[in-house]
């Protein structure tokens, strides 16, 4: 059965973007290596160390679905009716937006809560895994005990201040591992939930 | 010349200790191994993984005087006279403590600040490194400009609130690295400041 991961590439310091929602200092690792990670669209070829692209690579052969939040949603403008993984994409949202551009997309948005985006995620993924990209819907996840695993893609930097990844959780959690692939100025870590 | 080394063990989400400064949650590694690392004092002897052994021996070895804040002197009650780490050890106050056990103890109250601190820390060094042990020192440091690494002991669990190891920094810091020790229920980061 798919597994629920959420998965950020995150500083040292716990931050996903700066307090501008810019994400430059945590998504160089994606474009500086000389491997080529093509992905489902044509704006984003991922250029990395080796490792990172094995990494990549695996991460999209097993990822079916993914759940994004609506603020993802509206700064990536909808990635242009395509995620680069390729997937189906399922937004959490309030109320769907009136104006989409691309009715035609693999989008579902989702109004009833996080619980239904990952059961409907689940059910398209099938044995794949479902890819959880905002950080409230990874934290709801994560307290709601939908969580199987998390990825940090850990960058070697201290942004200050800005969106973390982790907070608003609800108490502790165990986790197991983390496998860890060493990339060029990254260092991917997988960890599994612990229950 | 003495580098200045921040070291934590942290949680994934950036704790160094729970809201009522507990930290069982993240010294597990110190003995959830059986290669004895015997320390300056007899109530601990670590027992960890060997690859957790040879980082800690190696950190022993390397590190001459140890910079600690005020509140984590009194907590640890001056940890009896003698750290772990059998250095010196430099302690950032506003006042020393006037009924303090063991004046014999290699201890110095540093009442002109963390600059100060450092200054007699490295002396005291000499071709050693300082380990700074608070999250405090260790932010003021790095906002100063003291700090040449950081070494994060990265423990397998989300605490979801208490101590963060980094906050109060001020703007975006580059690191090199990181070295990577991956020990059991423990991955070791050591990272480098850029300047």
């Amino acid at each position: 059965m798919a597994d629920v991961i959420a998965n950020m590439s995150m500083s040292l310091d716990g931050f996903v973007a700066d307090p501008q929602d810019r994400i430059d200092h945590l998504f160089g690792w994606f474009g500086n290596g000389d491997v080529e990670v093509p992905t489902a669209v044509e704006w984003a070829t991922f250029k990395t160390s080796e490792a990172s692209a094995k990494m990549l690579r695996d991460a999209m052969d097993n990822v079916g679905a993914l759940i994004a939040g609506r603020h993802l949603f509206d700064i990536t403008q909808g990635w242009g009716g395509t995620h680069p993984m390729g997937v189906p994409v399922f937004v959490v949202t309030h109320e769907a937006p009136a104006d989409w551009p691309h009715p035609d997309a693999p989008f579902t948005f989702v109004t009833d809560g996080v619980e239904g985006a990952v059961e409907q995620a689940k059910k398209v993924a099938g044995d794949k895994n479902v890819a959880v990209a905002s950080t409230k819907i990874a934290q709801q996840c994560l307290n709601l005990g939908l969580l199987d695993g998390i990825q940090v893609d850990l960058v070697p930097v201290l942004l200050g201040s800005g969106v973390r990844f982790f907070e608003q959780l609800e108490g502790t959690t165990t986790l197991t591992g983390p496998e860890v692939v060493e990339g060029t100025g990254v260092t991917h870590l997988s960890y599994r939930i612990k229950r």
